[in-house]
């Protein structure tokens, strides 16, 4: 029977969070973890290697070898659909890899030390909001001023981006999950890619754009959703050394022990490489043979993520199910077509207070805030929902203190506005 | 029958070089790398999980612990000689953890920006000599001007040491292998742990020793040998904060596909821990695991490491052979009771011109001043020889053309000073 979604009794809904309370409910949909199942798809990796830990004359046991192996780097190719030759294979982070290729930007410069970022009066990044929090993480690890850039159904709003790279010379780079981003679900439309592409001509020299494809084969589609190729847009205007492509395996194998792939230019790429030859010897190939022996071609992918997909979409469905039953009308949200996030926006200045009610009923969720830099939502509506680590079950029944959390919030504003006359409207659009 | 270490005939060993760049050589004696004989000793580390990824209530394939599992943080504990709650379990490269740990120092500051490093005149950094070149390189990246310290039998000058440390407060750190040290083999004494572990009371605030045990149980000696205790040495001296220790198992198993380890005092602990935490989302634990059931204690640990030292002792053996027979009154050298090198020095002057001759018979010796932070050995002296990797055939071969060439280079220097009447000595003492 679908709830009452007119109705905001404030009086009911606090008994019905009472009631929820009183359940000793433990769960969480905070982070966008696999779940034990999807992790089970790969539990052939232990062992792939069936004690063959040669390949193509290399000792994958030894030291050496920063590029990572060449199969290894053809796969890193097929996930960001750039070319081999421009990959470096990674340890089980991308975050890492990025982290080292803002540091150089920061600190060590693409054209030597007076290329530097921190040589400018202040080092300015661009932040897709919502967004991803470890992006903005490293960010503020390392000095940047982040400015927020609204991101649209179809990418960050280039009108913004572009306009903000005309007229300030100090920003330096900027973030971007392009497909099912993190954690609105947007995908960059061929329009976007293609603006993004010529940032590099707009910008100051040294501006990088991190391009953060961390969901790049995470569709939830019968058929693959394909992007058009930045890669291709870049050689056309001539900026290939303007983007830094980055992807991982952690959400295709183990999210703790995968692979992770960092592509660009051929100065990008040699200055990175320079830096990765004074921080590590080499990655683990043993650790990337064993991928590739999994994944061996896109066929493998493919299938792969498909039976990812079946694991997931039903999460994503109830989600968003739970969210059209409970609150249409009352808020909105997205309908991601893949990746691990529904984002939901309540109406102005309840997020907050919804993930503490949630907490208070045993349901955790991604603190309020935290897609944003420095956590601070200017509306405090934006609540991420990353439904993938529970079982369907615990889900729909997380999803169901949310939406009773989200009513009570909006009936107990309604009651203290009450005689104001003020209007509650859904957040942002 | 033993060469003639008296005579020199310039004409006769030129001939003999000759006859060896004939040979069409190709041998290696430049790295640290284990062989493939030692690395066997570890195939058993995939598949070792027999498809068990869970442990003690882990799921060792997802997301999350930063600091690595209880047991592997035992395994570095063991290792370092220090308690498992002061252990961080990193990648596969304890080069990587180095690199945070002096880029925390260097731009973050150990107490709050305002600490960093960089807020000094300059960033001054000991480096005991000869020592480890990726030491220097990672200083050398993040612009450290490195003093040479001299490096003896028994660890660094410590009398040097104190002395620019008590009189220069831009000193910030100080890189040290004390055990089997990179590339002399020396251990440090009872007395120098002891004097280590008081420069955190001598230094300035924030002043760190990166104390990298590489070599920690790598012994060639029957009976494993015992240092003291930095760790307790420092608490008795209440300077735990002032010393990072790491090691890792790129030596224990696989190379490029082992564990790193570091650890330190409480407060450095949770710095380094916050900065990590920014940089990744956490290490490896499939693989920490599968070493953990590898060297699940001490006594498998001292096994393994027995066999490792059948391999590599018999190389060590030729090396130091071929130097006896060859060079005794000529050069000197380090006849090592553990790691991986030998020393060797030529009288001043020659070591570039040994590694060359060396180079056109076929056999590739690490860079002469490698082993001195911007490559420069100041008597161009010492050459680093690394006989591990190659097999014991090929380690003798080598060994005859570095001793011909160490004696053709002395021959020439003799011939070209002919009636100049000045002696030739060997290096440094």
């Amino acid at each position: 029977m679908p709830a009452d979604t007119t109705s905001l009794d404030l009086d009911a809904l606090e008994a019905a969070h009472a009631d929820l309370r009183a359940r000793g409910l433990a769960l969480d949909l905070t982070r966008g973890k696999p779940s034990p199942d999807q992790l089970a798809l790969s539990d052939r990796l232990d062992g792939i290697l069936s004690g063959t830990y040669r390949h193509d004359g290399t000792d994958l046991r030894n030291y050496g070898g920063i590029d990572g192996l060449p199969t290894a780097k053809r796969l890193g190719a097929m996930l960001m659909d750039v070319p081999a030759d421009a990959v470096l294979v990674g340890g089980n982070a991308s975050l890492e890899m990025m982290f080292h290729a803002m540091l150089v930007g920061t600190h060590f410069g693409w054209d030597g030390p007076g290329s530097a970022w921190t040589t400018r009066p202040s080092v300015k990044v661009l932040c897709p909001v919502p967004g991803y929090d470890r992006h903005f993480t490293v960010s503020e690890r390392l000095g940047h001023e982040m400015i927020p850039v609204p991101m649209g159904d179809d990418g960050p709003d280039m009108d913004v981006v572009e306009s903000i790279v005309a007229d300030d010379p100090d920003v330096a780079a900027m973030w971007l999950v392009p497909k099912h981003s993190n954690p609105t679900g947007a995908i960059c439309s061929d329009e976007v890619v293609a603006r993004v592409a010529e940032l590099g001509n707009r910008a100051r020299r040294g501006f990088r754009v991190i391009w953060d494809n961390a969901y790049a084969v995470h569709d939830l589609t019968p058929e693959p959703i394909l992007m058009a190729s930045l890669w291709a847009a870049c050689e056309a205007a001539g900026t290939t050394e303007s983007v830094i492509h980055v992807a991982s395996t952690s959400k295709i194998t183990f999210a703790g022990a995968g692979l992770s792939f960092l592509a660009a230019g051929p100065e990008t790429l040699a200055t990175l490489r320079q830096h990765l030859s004074a921080v590590t010897i080499g990655p683990d190939k043993v650790n990337q043979q064993r991928h590739v022996m999994l994944l061996p071609d896109i066929d493998a992918l493919r299938a792969h993520m498909v039976r990812h997909a079946e694991l997931i979409a039903p999460k994503v469905d109830a989600t968003v199910a739970a969210l059209e039953r409970g609150l249409t009308g009352l808020a909105r949200w997205t309908t991601p077509t893949g990746g691990y996030f529904v984002s939901l926006w309540t109406p102005p200045g309840l997020a907050t207070e919804v993930v503490g009610l949630a907490a208070d009923a045993g349901v955790r969720l991604t603190p309020a805030g935290a897609a944003f830099p420095l956590g601070h939502d200017p509306e405090d509506s934006h609540i991420r929902l990353a439904p993938s680590f529970p079982t369907l079950d615990e889900v729909r029944l997380a999803m169901e203190v949310v939406v009773t959390c989200v009513r009570l919030a909006i009936a107990r504003q309604r009651a203290s506005r009450d005689g104001t006359g003020e209007a509650v409207q859904p957040g942002p659009t």
